[in-house]
């Protein structure tokens, strides 16, 4: 007689899907998923159905939901480009988010076991990152690991972790230039590590397979202007990652890199990826230093005052390269706004999230 | 018919090896070891012979040898601790060092292959590093790696690599209260990965399977006052660590870590260790924040600059904690003119290491 174990997080994580096609990826993931709530963000053409595979629970938006909930807000959320995601992110009531995209298939690591991607999140998350000190045996709190000697015995309760940066096997995460050089290059390398990225340090996230604290960091986790009327595409989550990390070292948050990996099925296509990366290619010669040396006051004590700084240090510093981070700032201000009034307590913002709720749904 | 390949850098790199046993763990590493020099610090009782197994070419210094070399500047090079070593790091003539301590023997990959460290850390060192953002792909020079999305292209080229920090398996580098607490603990974990450690960043920098660029850091690995006379013991690796990071990220050089990793036999004993540590323990709470927080003035253009600055910061700052940290700053200020001696173009320093070569040699 099997005693069925409760996942993780159960009532606690939403599975956030950004599409514009029916979702049989799901049926690969259904062991890991189905207990989980999903919250399907339908990028294009709101008239076109998508089809969810049968028992899952789900709630799913349209851009005409967008619109209705959001009202002129509704600006700030990117159309015809996978940023839409974020939208997801904020109409969820959950205290974890996980996101994936429809191209993402389960891994399997060196011993052949399919890999429970959503599980190695919950563990990254639930456990401690350590940014102030590199441990040189990777994540302490791993079975097997702990902090090695030099390490300062008071750094080793570690800061509550906000994020959880997941990789990929087959297809890489590369650029446009990148894809080109070597179409035929393919990640077969499964590093068995997780690491936290040191306070101070940039990386590029990737939004293919990445989990947070929607508590502590959430509202930061916008995913810009892109697609649809915008000069620029694919830097919704690297706009994102930057934002989240200077604002995870500034909060004392920890962000982690590493397992889990999945199973990224097909590379884009290169020459509409050059299409929409090119500016951005130029401009993040000059947005990586501006994020490396931008430093909040002391009086930003939550994520949205973080974030309204930001978007004014943006427009300032960023604005005249060219008119559309002056935009993008604009749109950070209103999602804050967006974020606030949907997530506040009072009735209006649920009853306009309870609407979305019924255009479709599972069970 | 084989025709036989040169070891890679087989003129250009010596393996320091600091001992107070017979070297049979030689023998284990006879296939990688074997085309390179030897550079054995005696440790301890100048009258003992130490064996080396036939075949290995080796110059050998006890006390007495440094004694005669250095004179009075010979204070600065610790006696009865590993720390010693260093002195192997000064009579070099070789660009490159790798040092490991004789209780390491060679690993096995996970398919069962013994590893070459020594290969894998020529290949750590002659290839850049990326100290200016993180690549989540780990090393972008690798074989079926690359920079992923939203790495800045400016930033593709690296920096040179100084210094490759390999890892362990067995026996992972604990200090005394986790050994204490974790007994059984062996690390069983092969990470497929190298990486630099991000710019700004320090870490605890093990001198058991280390290598390094001498020309462009060697002056900086001062393994400090350890053992014999000293209040403290096991932290000579770490201050060099601290040291080298913080010259490092000023001069816009490299610090790998992750692979080769070695078999460490056997753990030392807690109880001595946590005799030799526990000052350590303590002082390392401000030593830490002293290293991350020092900055260098930007007309420290050279190791040797920059090192006899971070010698009277320490003097300074660290000096109030204990009289034992103005004998160190004083100490680092000996141990780069005794350096500089050694390594001067003029016949005397020549004369005094050519006499130690003669102690002991193995061809």
């Amino acid at each position: 007689m099997s005693v069925p174990i409760t996942p993780a997080l159960k009532d606690e994580l939403d599975i956030v899907i950004p599409t514009i096609r029916n979702l049989d990826f799901l049926e690969m993931w259904r062991p890991f998923f189905q207990p989980y709530h999903l919250i399907i963000v339908q990028d294009g053409d709101p008239t076109k159905t998508i089809k969810v595979p049968e028992g899952f629970d789900y709630e799913l938006y349209n851009r005409n939901d967008i619109n209705r909930i959001l009202g002129p807000k509704a600006s700030c959320i990117s159309f015809k480009d996978s940023a839409c995601r974020c939208f997801g992110y904020m109409v969820s009531k959950k205290k974890y988010i996980y996101t994936i995209d429809d191209d993402c298939f389960v891994a399997k690591d060196p011993t052949g076991k399919e890999i429970n991607a959503l599980e190695q999140h919950i563990k990254n998350l639930l456990c401690p990152s350590t940014p102030n000190f590199f441990n040189t045996l990777y994540d302490p709190y791993r079975e097997g690991a702990d902090f090695v000697r030099g390490y300062p015995f008071s750094m080793r309760e570690g800061v509550k972790t906000a994020v959880s940066h997941g990789l990929w096997m087959n297809i890489p995460d590369y650029d446009a230039p990148t894809q080109m050089v070597k179409p035929l290059e393919r990640n077969t390398r499964y590093v068995d590590a997780v690491m936290t990225i040191p306070k101070g340090t940039l990386f590029p996230m990737c939004g293919m397979n990445l989990a947070f604290d929607r508590e502590l960091i959430g509202p930061a986790m916008y995913f810009g202007l892109m697609g649809d009327g915008q000069p620029i595409g694919r830097y919704d989550d690297m706009w994102a990652g930057w934002c989240i990390k200077v604002i995870c070292d500034h909060l004392g948050l920890g962000v982690k890199t590493g397992l889990p990996y999945i199973w990224h099925s097909k590379a884009s296509n290169p020459f509409v990826n050059l299409k929409k990366e090119y500016k951005g290619i130029f401009w993040q010669e000059e947005i990586i230093p501006f994020f490396q040396s931008v430093s909040l006051p002391k009086d930003c004590t939550s994520v949205q005052k973080c974030y309204l700084v930001l978007a004014e240090k943006v427009k300032e510093k960023l604005g005249p390269i060219d008119p559309y981070f002056t935009k993008l700032a604009d749109a950070m201000v209103t999602w804050i706004e967006a974020w606030d009034q949907i997530n506040s307590t009072g009735t209006g913002a649920k009853v306009a999230n309870g609407t979305a709720n019924g255009t479709a749904n599972g069970k």
